[in-house]
């Protein structure tokens, strides 16, 4: 546990240390995607950051259960809603759509995406669909306090009451006055005391596929509650970290809090974390603006902005230089740059898994070297601390990493910088790249192609009738279960069967 | 969608024509596993057992909906149990063991093992705990049509009342009045009227960690509740299948049954199939008897009982070269014998992609090997059909791989079968031996390994001034993002960073 670590918190507006109410425990909440769609860019940077701050608190030892919802609460309306309830009713269930299918189809390559960019599992990954008695109960709770109210089937919540106690805008520093003067929401208004109200429980119309029985009819939850309802669930009604994008922190996260007091009487998170937005060539990415890219289009260079494909571990270390409060544009010529700099500290990675101690007394302690090395293991170690700044964290390890290459071409010898600080160093830039910012080796390699080059100069030693070399390439293909099969019709491999 | 396809139906102990409901939908519900452990090979029987028939009715051009649950309402108590609930409450929520942080383990662990099975991702996949109002509707259903009472908290399914309407066993063959002979059953025995009543909603002692309110006090859902109300919410009351290991008939599947037939007024399933067990050198596999063995063991050859490691596709094939009704033995001889039944068809997978058809009016055709090729081709088909007899499937494609490799060895011309006759020979090879079977190309090789290989060859060429051959091995590495580096200190790789 790291004494030193700050983070800034969106509540207080400034860096805090970091202190967790119940050591060596922490909470962390993050908000998960909604999965009616494939997951872009702007996830990607979400969910790597927060998986970042996830491997750092464990790497200093502390105990995490961090929570990423699904939001699979969806909006979808059965194909021929205009028909009417009762053409919907005559319909068989498998002919109707079904909105668990889709969610689970977006879950399921949500996942695929996540795993390929090495973000590690959430510890409870709860669906919003999965928590409807918990949500129940938080409005109940909301509505015995006299801070909501009921009104064709749908439950307020009555932002201006609750703003007689407790300030509604504390995270935002948004101030109802100000946000009353500029309303435009027309949905539900007539029913809303007050345009900031925001729903707890919405009465579903019929052709709306997901809803619940509830004490007021049969609706679904509000978008705000089922936060509020699986985070005290999971973690406390009170817990250390709640984390997401700065494009949540009004209304979503904003009514999250007001929830919060209302219902359980505390603010949910001590800490409250919002990663920047990325942009595309400077331009806001949005589906209306057509330079939305998902993580499967960049993945394969299909999307009419990718100059090529970029790899998975090319998009985190695109996303891991910058800092998290920092905007992040992306853009060929970055993600380029991206490719390059991920490839070096791979390079490093394997040569410092090479590297190794040996004592020698002739060579003379080189104290500059020694000290310079020290330096730049602190600086990651500092960097992480204040305030997850990855990008200072790549930059030593680019210091580190010349150091490494020194060692391995000879310019500097490891028996001058003694045991301990040589040790320190190749830990250090090994446990940073991969346990903390979680950069791994992608096998650029393919192994077709590569028995295919194999046999080419198999083909050739035979030709020549270099046996010791045909053999030898033999030898090759038997340690990989693999055989070389010398047919009339050419030269072919195949797995060996025995 | 096949006219021929007959499946054995549990319910009425004959293969039946399979005749779906509401063609061209199918749905389709498979008990899935209890997340608190890890996957063991019988789970990896019945689920490779339904991903063949899931993708089998997809290849016959049914629209499937294939339902397979997560069985999360564990009976987890906290560690502290005996120190009453006091003690529980004052906890702080992080410091208590949370049951879906270990739910949530194993539903990963269990969804990367039927990754690595290629057991495809099934259309939906619900967690118990996630449908609790949907269960309590359920019980509500059966207490109005008076099939259960409420005894201290809990709600028992009356059995006795229910098999005066309609009889309980029609799936296990069990009569109630045997049953009643031999009952033991001792948990609840004094709340329920009869010993043969199930629990559709059970009273929770307050160390129980899973709990949620419901009309009879705070409590949890039966076991047996949760197939029946999540079957009917994603597929309608009645859907076509359901499946599951053999051990569920008794009392899992029949109380299913009475569930819904008491509370849907429906028998749920038109179909009922039962996948066989898996024995374990002829015994029973059981944690008790020690010869458990789970399915990250038989993958790492990390287990007493094992001589070595075997790879997901040998399990995959092994289990379907057995029919799923037979019984199957594990054995290392067994398994073996897979991984070179598994082998040989990868090589006839290689084989059959790089074949292609010449026509060559100066061949004869050859009518016997037309038929025979035909033959096996419908054989293939024919054993699907036969209540999805993959033994005999497979006993067709090594026929056929026969055929294939003779083609491509000289023997047979392909000419000599006729355009027609070939392509359906490599068409349904490959599309039985990958598509339907589920069979995929395990990469034996490791391209690391085989990159040490070049660069040897590579040394020795440049040792030999053989400047041609050090060319084209650089070459290679180019096309695969690598460079070779000679350094004073030797010669190795690295990515390449430009």
């Amino acid at each position: 546990m790291s004494p030193n670590l700050r983070l800034y918190n969106t509540l207080t507006k400034q860096k805090e240390l970091f202190e967790p109410l119940n050591p060596p425990f922490v909470g962390m909440y993050v908000c998960g995607p909604t999965v009616y769609g494939d997951a872009h860019l702007g996830h990607a940077r979400a969910y790597i950051v927060f998986d970042v701050l996830f491997r750092y608190l464990q790497s200093l030892g502390y105990r995490v259960r961090y929570v990423r919802n699904i939001t699979d609460v969806g909006h979808l309306s059965d194909e021929v809603a205009g028909e009417g309830e009762d053409r919907i009713a005559r319909k068989a269930k498998l002919q109707q759509l079904e909105p668990m299918e889709v969610a689970q189809r977006y879950t399921d390559s949500f996942h695929a995406d996540m795993d390929r960019l090495n973000v590690r599992h959430p510890s409870i990954e709860p669906r919003a669909s999965g928590h409807i008695p918990e949500q129940i109960a938080l409005v109940e709770a909301i509505l015995r306090g006299g801070l909501a109210y009921e009104a064709n089937g749908s439950v307020y919540f009555d932002v201006l009451k609750y703003n007689e106690h407790r300030p509604y805008g504390v995270l935002s520093g948004r101030v109802p006055e100000d946000m009353l003067a500029g309303t435009r929401d027309l949905d539900g208004q007539r029913e809303k005391r007050n345009p900031l109200d925001f729903a707890l429980w919405k009465n579903a119309a019929p052709e709306h596929l997901m809803r619940w029985p509830s004490p007021w009819g049969v609706g679904f939850p509000g978008w705000h509650l089922e936060c509020s309802a699986m985070g005290a669930k999971y973690l406390g009604n009170r817990f250390d970290i709640h984390g997401g994008g700065m494009d949540l922190i009004f209304p979503h996260h904003e009514c999250e809090i007001a929830q919060s007091q209302a219902g359980h009487r505390t603010e949910p998170a001590k800490y409250w974390l919002h990663n920047n937005m990325i942009t595309i060539n400077g331009q806001k990415m949005g589906r209306s603006l057509g330079n939305f890219i998902n993580l499967n289009a960049v993945f394969s260079g299909n999307h009419a902005l990718l100059q090529q494909a970029y790899t998975p571990m090319t998009v985190r270390f695109f996303v891991l230089q910058a800092q998290y409060r920092s905007p992040l544009d992306f853009s060929n010529e970055a993600l380029q740059s991206a490719q390059k700099g991920y490839r070096r500290l791979m390079n490093g990675l394997r040569i410092a898994r090479q590297l190794a101690y040996a004592p020698d007394e002739t060579v003379a302690a080189d104290e500059r070297n020694r000290q310079e090395v020290n330096a730049l293991c602190e600086g990651c170690t500092k960097g992480m601390d204040d305030d997850l700044n990855t990008a200072v964290v790549v930059a030593n390890l680019f210091n580190l990493l010349k150091k490494i290459n020194s060692i391995h071409t000879g310019g500097l010898q490891a028996a001058a910088l003694g045991e301990e600080t040589f040790n320190r160093l190749t830990t250090t830039f090994i446990t940073f790249t991969e346990e903390i910012l979680g950069l791994r080796e992608e096998k650029s390699a393919n192994p077709d192609e590569l028995i295919v080059s194999l046999l080419e100069l198999y083909r050739e030693a035979k030709a020549a009738k270099e046996y010791d070399k045909v053999d030898k390439i033999r030898g090759y293909f038997k340690t990989q279960g693999l055989v070389i099969k010398d047919m009339k019709t050419g030269i072919d491999w195949a797995y060996e069967e025995g």
